[in-house]
């Protein structure tokens, strides 16, 4: 029996929602032929008596599952035998480095370099003091000056972690994987060499960020570093 | 035999970089000891005659390797039976769709958004036209108007896509995974209801999303919506 798909309909016999189409790929991965209910967005509301606000909707038999993210986790339980929607592998742990490079590190270096420098052995801190002020273009300590300023946009960049790591222990799921330490070998930098609080104490990267320093025995807490208050 | 550690020294004892924190997290993950060789910045180009410019870069036995990545991808496949670093499950899928959710919705919608719009069946016209002016503050097609300004800061804002699907055919590595579909979901929105090219003709961006089209038969390229000019 086909699994019921209620898709947004445009018109034109467009169907555009991207969750629905995240859900259709989803279902096509498990091999699942669907039986589209199209539907309108002022006609959502009438989908099981209005228990849903958004689409995509699927009934598989007596079982309806809504919100594309929860598709796929039910397929994933119900259809173990076709091929696994949430396979790990090199290519995701790369998507999460490439996001720590181009969204953290940047932001990040900018509040604690000042704190490197003065943590460097002295045979380093001429070439470190030079090589950084060319790349940003000023003395180390004047970028990170602004650092109260900067911090809110720093924070805020962490929203997809953030997410993540309040439904789920680690990246890698129950338990961590190179992802995590990918993300949390910034945060290590930061502790190891500045008194700098980057979070919030109810925040929930600093939460996670702990998890990690505890693993192995504390490997990461146990280095010299600087207390969180976190 | 424990492997060497070429790990970045900073003044009193403290061990700072991330990417060396990667690679130790990674060896501890892996079950592995390490024998510490600390340098300086200014002491790499003496690694093994100056072939690495960066650290980590490890020696087990007779086999090094530099970088924290590779070095990832080095201990996986040198010890397969110790728990895997690239582990999949839900949370990586989460943290792609965290960051399509944040990064690439908010910015692609304001290129879009009238002409989504202008493919909606009337019966939907007026519920979309003010729930999204009250969103936007101001009307859908005022939105848009701006798009080729914005443009250039939604494509840098691909950049974690980009640099992962120069290297894998998808996020899940040679197949892909939900974390694919929750992506491209976004890109497909785009192409059934608007006209407006996103990608320009050489970005990896649009080769993956051409790859994620072809998959079941191309099933996303058959849904009724504009050509690609990438």
């Amino acid at each position: 029996m086909a699994i019921v798909l209620y898709d947004l309909m445009g018109a034109d016999d467009r169907y555009f929602s991207p969750f629905c189409w995240r859900a259709r790929w989803a279902l096509a991965h498990k091999g699942q032929n669907i039986d589209r209910h199209p539907v309108r967005f002022t006609e959502i509301k009438d989908i099981h008596d209005g228990v849903y606000e958004t689409v995509p909707v699927i009934d598989d038999g007596e079982i309806t599952v809504g919100g594309s993210f929860d598709i796929a986790l039910y397929l994933e339980d119900a259809y173990p035998d076709a091929p696994t929607l949430f396979a790990g592998g090199p290519g995701l742990a790369r998507f999460a480095e490439h996001w720590v490079q181009t969204a953290v590190h940047p932001r990040l270096v900018r509040l604690i370099v000042s704190d490197i420098h003065d943590h460097l052995t002295p045979e380093d801190q001429p070439y470190f003091a030079s090589s950084r002020e060319k790349r940003f273009g000023v003395p180390v300590d004047q970028v990170q000056a602004s650092r109260d300023d900067e911090l809110p946009d720093f924070r805020k960049a962490l929203t997809p972690l953030r997410k993540t790591v309040e439904e789920f222990p680690f990246l890698g799921g129950d338990a961590p994987a190179f992802a995590d330490y990918l993300i949390a070998g910034a945060f290590q930098w930061a502790r190891v060499i500045s008194p700098y609080q980057l979070f919030e104490a109810d925040d929930p990267v600093a939460a996670w960020f702990g998890r990690v320093l505890d693993l192995y025995d504390g490997m990461g807490r146990q280095a010299k570093g600087y207390e969180l208050a976190a």
